[in-house]
């Protein structure tokens, strides 16, 4: 059952009164979906599970509430990327011990950082927070932002909690390397990026993504028919941006995509396609294209309507 | 470039007044989107592509309407199965020499018989009856409905034009085996299927896919927890349906599904589901999928509200 069972869950729907719910569960924590149906099926609830692939708070099944198949949405997993009343938020929190923090020490240079961390671990800032502080350093966190409501947050597509501490150094807390680049990147800070699952901490650099994004650019020149993919997601629809984007060149169509997949990028067969869906699509998933997916950056870049030296990681705001 | 060249399009749009387009296409002409969406960007138009999956018009790209990004939504290659004034349905018409049929002729045991096709050859039903009525039968064509709005046309999901001939002989025109056999099993007749490609006739029964769905049905008798599939495309979404069905078992839980794909059946994790969107998916899919997929017919059978003997295919009406 779900972590902190159905029953906290009950009485919360009940408390608002609702009697139709609709729950939806990121690809990892899918599997809770049947038991917790059952159970609130059982406790007289109307139930709809929401079964599409979701990677994130930007990409909420409101179809299910505009259509009237629920009063309420229950999406497990992550916090809100923006504000919805109708939607009820149960993130994922996962848990360690905070003094494997120490194997991350030896890498700072200085006693100033700045701590950010992801949606699973941000319940654990205040702890990590007093652990650095018994270790002599100041930590800067930075207070939650629309986007990214918990203290010291950051996603995958925004870095806004890292650049706010202003700090020359900063911590990572969590898992891989996309999120400790980005925060180069965008903070232009020294990066230390903490696994508190593994217990291995490393200073991560821009540098290798910058030279593989400048490749992707040169191989974007040739591209007769440009593919500006628009998403249909709720937190990913980008359609301003995206008008713009077709207005930097005679032979870009914006391109309406749910799941951005190899498949569809094929069968559509443009040239190149510029992403304005999630950000790490393009810097994460190019060795899965057959053809050059750009950033918003750098296809201003390949435009010219943007320096290579202006070059920035693509962030939503 | 599109098989009456963009020009005719043009001149379709500009009488109807609209200055923004959406383009639909199934992904075997997925390819054409880049060029006529040069075109029409050339000619003044706002274009989008609808870059999703689409594999007939139950499956329309509405929200590039309803978001105001289009005032006019163009399908490609399929011909409607409801009422949509804001969409232009193109269908792919393909086009074969009728004295083919001269092939499919010696397996006809009577004179008088049933003829369908589906929406590519639809055009050619009046030359085909011509032909049949030179070689000394009666031809029985029944007219369009609104899910198979053209003569003698019949769909995957629909085979009323078929039981409408009342003829106790159907001759199919069209490619593969599935129509045919929905046909078989919709009608009690016998029925002969002809490929106007490969000029090759045979006659199809049904016992076949009798046996592989019993035996799935034999699976799911093990299944406690039951997902019921509602698909969100526009032509597939069968709510009331779902519903009802979600009530036959207690652990029967209704989830929505844009794409029914392999990945994402495993990743809900339910022990067996029943498929209320695109009915061929569990017809022709079983294969591909880790666990059993029954028609809403057939989990009747399992839940002992229908019985063997009243088996069904599945359509959409």
């Amino acid at each position: 059952m779900w972590l902190s069972g159905s029953s906290d869950l009950i009485t919360k729907l009940k408390n608002r009164g609702v009697s139709r719910v609709a729950l939806q569960f990121p690809e990892g924590l899918k599997r809770q979906a049947a038991d917790l149906a059952s159970d609130l099926k059982a406790a007289g609830f109307g139930v709809i599970v929401s079964g599409d692939p979701c990677y994130g708070a930007c990409d909420l099944a409101l179809d299910t509430i505009s259509e009237g198949q629920a009063n309420v949405l229950v999406h497990f997993g992550h916090a809100p990327v923006d504000g919805r009343p109708e939607v009820i938020f149960e993130p994922w929190q996962v848990e360690f011990d905070v003094s494997v923090l120490e194997h991350a020490l030896p890498l700072l240079r200085g006693r100033d950082i700045g701590l950010v961390t992801t949606v699973q671990h941000a319940h654990l800032v205040p702890t990590m927070e007093s652990f650095l502080a018994s270790h002599g350093f100041e930590t800067r966190v930075a207070k939650g932002t629309p986007r990214t409501p918990l203290r010291g947050q950051v996603l995958g597509c925004s870095f806004a909690a890292a650049k706010a501490t202003g700090a020359r150094e900063i911590l990572f807390v969590g898992t891989g390397v996309f999120h400790p680049t980005g925060i180069a990147l965008a903070t232009r800070a020294r990066v230390i990026a903490f696994d508190p699952i593994s217990g291995t901490a490393q200073e991560v650099s821009a540098d290798s993504l910058l030279r593989r994004r400048s490749a992707v650019i040169g191989k974007a020149r040739e591209a007769r028919s440009v593919g500006i993919i628009l998403s249909t997601k709720s937190g990913q629809k980008r359609r301003e941006l995206a008008e713009r984007l077709a207005g930097l060149a005679p032979g870009a169509v914006i391109v309406t995509l749910r799941e951005v997949t190899p498949d569809q990028l094929l069968n559509l067969g443009f040239d190149c396609y510029v992403n304005t869906a999630c950000p790490r699509i393009a810097y994460d998933d190019q060795v899965r294209f057959a053809r050059p997916v750009l950033s918003p950056q750098e296809f201003e870049i390949l435009c010219g309507v943007r320096a290579w030296e202006d070059y920035a990681i693509d962030e939503i705001v």
